[in-house]
């Protein structure tokens, strides 16, 4: 049980006014933005932050303190309201909401803005990252900080709220409290349930959370509401606070279209006079616990810190490998944590689950939550790993956006790529996932194409910031490389070479296979070509495709993907040029002839060699294109 | 109230039987396969083809029939057993499941098996498809098929189910029926309610569906759920089936470890014996109502017939002309649905909704299910126009995938594309979506930049098949078109074109206006340049394309989207080969230089001409990187 301030309603009061008048000031402002969504959480917030939140603003990133999500993150003005009462804004900065060069963005950003953690704005997405916060706060670092997550009334609507409910109770978040905003409207109207309090309290108490029922706008209510969620055990809480969209007064308070609206420079000036005028009051949040003398968070690195990688001497599938190097990184590194949706014996996820069943975390099938959990495991210095089937990432690829966005941390894997897979047929197999990971902003994109590299890249995931993303292989393919072979992030190797090399063969994963089958036949055939395998697909080895161009003049991509946004296309990109950063001109790239073998139909089921074959790209249809390349 | 028939049970035990004897034998004839997800499942199928399904063998598209959905479509060997007691096929074709060339993949895939409405195989995504039918049943079609969706218990995990149910609910979709298999067992173990039938009960209760929890190996409760179903009125109904996994034989029955997994032709034989050995009983599947003689559905199409564009002459936003459009199309088209994921004010979707109240359906915040309803209508024949913000199409790219592999139809729309949106911020800008929608397979995306265009393209989009994507700008932008303009898909537009051409500026949307303000300062520079609208990004104008590399030389695509997977891409792929189809020589294509202007930085919030500027996709960025690619 933690200590709470006691509750001083004047000055609580007096606190949520002035959220309302800032909220309405820096949106008019702005000429945009959502008042009237931060005023129906305005009494809710000064609340909290007077009595409950345990924050240190000045150490943002310390272990114990309280995370507070604002998952209805358009009502970031009342956010930014709080800095402000906090002292960690001034007035000044708070009136540059939304303007261009402020770090007050129209939906909070974290490292941007120190104080937040995980960004917000699309909907939905707060309380799983929550639970990834919560997950470490309970089970790994082991500190009792709460994880405060703000949710609107609209988003409750998205699926994934549902997932990370099922996923606190499962592991029983106690230092989870969801605030429900229930405010009735939406954009666009009345939300599907309306002020229908009892509804989502049987939704949530069905999904395995402590409710608490209240109206949003009774200080007394909050308080008794706080006073009591910060006391359930095995269970994490929402407190559903009935409120007004625009409380406080009577132009905004419970009326349709205010939804995203500033107030009027003459309408905001009668709202503030109404509200009681402007003022700057500051209040000290509660200082979190202090940190015993030399404690050991297990948040610390620890274990041996030396990567042992796996040893292969035979074939073996890259997801078997990414399983091996999961383990080995368990052992060198504490902060490695793993979670899957459900499929760990598939992904081979489960041999890490089986070393450090403490350091895995099951998401059965729910891919958004995974992604949310692993985003937030990262805010709080853990290297979270999250696999499922490549296919199904697709699921996740709104919360995999918004990590970019929140300058997020996770390494993803994606196993079961593209037609190679067989019998299971097309919903199972990934054949957009490169695309939809080179266009996240800031990824890393690797794809091994055997057991040794797949080792030594997992092992570069660790060490990566941003979203990093593995692209493995169901079938076994035999070993390529010696153990001490290095792969570099953004590097390529080149398997073949000679000096009169026809034509470049580039590809990953199962196609570099077939690859260097075609180099052989070729070479049979007297026909030179260059083998070069593109491990890295982003950031990309510029240099070696350039020179293969050069030397060789034709570059033959072979992947087992569609032919748009995969490894065709991040090599054409190669080729592109710049806008001139300073001036300076651009310089002409000698463009090669690029040829993409891709998957272009439809692919069904069948044996994993009988679907390359009739997806074009096995090692037949790759010989026949350098012949009628060479003519 | 609809009529059933008198339960057999030797007849429908008999049924089971073969059912769990037939998903045994061809799991282990494919050597992959799930049998035991079948097993679990069989006394369920029996009854409900016996009892209460309505479904006519012989025409699939007959608009009386029921739908059956395998939402857990890896139980596809009992709904392949189900087509042979059917009659539909025969048990040669049953044991060529999963083989290369047999229709009967390991997964469903509608078109290729004439009974699959839907692809499945990701989990969660039945119920939300199944709405749809339903929602075209009882408010468009308002005809009494029912839809029965068979779940199982892991995809319950997955939000997108619970965001089905609550819409279900919503619109009181009494003709749905979900068939929980609650069988315990996921993939790689218990799953997390294991089978705890009081949790999913409550959790169904509370969104809203009539309950019914039964042993679902008990033929008598079976039948009296599905008899107890049919006659539920103004509310979903949820079965909860509690059943074995494997059930039927001991060696499977409730054991872990037999996910996915074809017994051994060994334990294949002694399991169909200890069943009573094979056998090819068949039984007639109740008929549909017979359609009234000189019966008008409203499935067929009705209305004007004749699209009227609308008309414009100032500038306009293209998510404006988008809501003009639809309207049109309302007014023309009876079979025109809109749904939108509570954003139809920004969308403009509600231009629609306002004109056709009883043809829009509101999705709330949640995006899968509006894809998935989408694609439900579209089984259906109705054309569904589905709309939210670009950015958060990225929540649904699970369910677009799918719908291709469903050979589906849904025209989407995203608003809000690119950093000019302006001051909302990173998490609402769509920086990804062309990247994303490029690569569906047999997709169609158009990206139009005046309202013209845009009124012309919603058009096109209702003629065309499959998945197609529009994407609609948040500004308002200038006219470039007289009315009549065609804008073919897969075409191009030359706005400006000269013998003396230095370089070829490439857009759409906005910065396809930036590129016209570049054109116009360049020549009062005395430097011409072409400029091309690419409103077609795919297909593409390769013709248009290989022509302006020709004359020109320089191509410089301008994009407000991340320089992965967009604009640029599409032209880089439009000079790549393909690899030859009957070994004919691959003439190379003389690669231009290409100069990708595109979003390199997270962009924050400010004024749109801010963003863009600071994006480097504006008119002087253009001019400069012209001028120094002239050198």
């Amino acid at each position: 049980m933690v200590e709470v301030q006691a509750l001083a309603v004047e000055k609580v009061t007096e606190l949520a006014r002035q959220f309302r008048v800032d909220s309405i000031r820096s949106t008019t402002a702005a000429g945009s933005g959502h008042p009237t969504s931060s005023m129906s959480a305005a009494d809710l917030m000064a609340v909290l932050m007077t009595g409950y939140l345990k924050y240190d603003f000045d150490r943002p990133d310390y272990a114990y303190n309280d995370r507070l999500i604002f998952s209805k993150g358009h009502a970031c003005p009342l956010l930014y309201s709080m800095y402000k009462a906090a002292g960690a804004i001034d007035d000044k900065e708070l009136m540059s909401l939304r303007k261009f060069g402020s770090r007050l963005e129209g939906h909070p950003v974290p490292k941007i803005i120190p104080w937040v953690d995980v960004a917000t704005g699309s909907l939905g997405q707060g309380l799983a990252l929550g639970v990834g916060m919560a997950l470490n706060g309970k089970y790994l670092d082991k500190l009792d900080y709460k994880v405060w997550v703000l949710l609107g009334d609209s988003e409750m609507a998205e699926g994934s709220v549902w997932e990370a409910m099922a996923c606190a109770s499962h592991y029983k978040l106690d230092n989870l409290v969801g605030i429900l905003d229930m405010n009735r409207l939406g954009q666009r109207g009345e939300t599907a349930l309306g002020w229908n309090s009892h509804a989502y309290a049987e939704r949530a108490k069905a999904f395995g959370c402590h409710v608490i029922e209240i109206d949003g706008h009774d200080l007394k209510q909050i308080d008794d509401a706080y006073k009591a969620a910060v006391k359930v055990q095995g269970q994490p809480v929402l407190i559903i606070a009935k409120t007004e969209k625009g409380h406080g007064i009577p132009l905004t308070a419970n009326q349709d279209n205010w939804h995203g609206k500033p107030l009027s420079a003459e309408q905001a000036q009668e709202a503030i006079k109404l509200l009681g005028g402007e003022s700057s009051i500051t209040i000290k949040v509660a200082a979190p616990p202090q940190m015993p003398a030399k404690a050991q968070l297990s948040a610390e690195i620890t274990g041996s810190g030396k990567y042992a990688a796996p040893h292969y001497s035979a074939p073996a599938a890259t997801r078997e490998a990414y399983g091996d190097a999961l383990k080995a990184l368990g052992t060198a590194y504490a902060d490695v944590v793993v979670i899957d949706a459900e499929v760990s014996n598939s992904t081979y996820a489960e041999k890490f689950a089986k070393a450090f069943l403490d350091r895995y975390f099951e998401m059965f099938i729910a891919e958004q939550l995974m992604v949310g959990v692993g985003l937030g495991l990262g805010t709080r210095g853990k290297k979270a790993f999250a696999s499922t089937f490549a296919a199904f990432l697709s699921r996740a690829y709104d919360f995999i956006r918004m990590g970019a966005i929140s300058r997020g941390t996770i390494k993803l894997c994606g196993s079961h790529a593209g037609c190679s897979i067989g019998a299971d047929g097309p919903s199972q197999m990934a054949l957009e996932d490169i695309a939809m990971m080179r266009a996240i902003h800031g990824s890393t994109v690797l794809y091994p194409s055997d057991a040794v590299s797949t080792a030594r890249l997992v092992e570069a995931m660790y060490h990566l910031d941003g979203i990093s993303y593995m692209r493995t292989t169901r079938e076994k393919t035999k070993l390529l490389y010696k153990e001490d072979e290095t792969f570099p992030i953004g590097g390529s190797k080149v398997l073949y070479s000679s000096k009169d090399d026809a034509v470049t063969l580039i590809a990953a994963g199962i196609t570099l296979h077939e690859c260097v089958k075609a180099y052989e036949e070729l070479k049979s055939q007297g026909i030179n070509v260059r083998v070069i395998d593109l491990y890295s697909v982003k950031p990309i080895d510029v240099k070696t495709l350039e020179t293969a161009a050069k030397e060789t003049g034709h570059l033959v991509v072979v992947e087992d993907h569609w032919p748009e946004g995969g490894l065709g296309d991040a090599v054409l990109d190669a080729f592109a040029a710049q806008p001139p950063s300073r001036g300076e001109k651009i310089s002409s790239k000698k463009m090669p002839n690029v040829v993409k073998i891709a998957v272009r139909e439809m692919p069904g089921s069948g044996a994993p060699h009988e679907l390359m074959d009739a997806a074009g790209i096995s090692a037949p249809h790759i010989v026949a294109t350098v012949k009628a390349l060479l003519g």
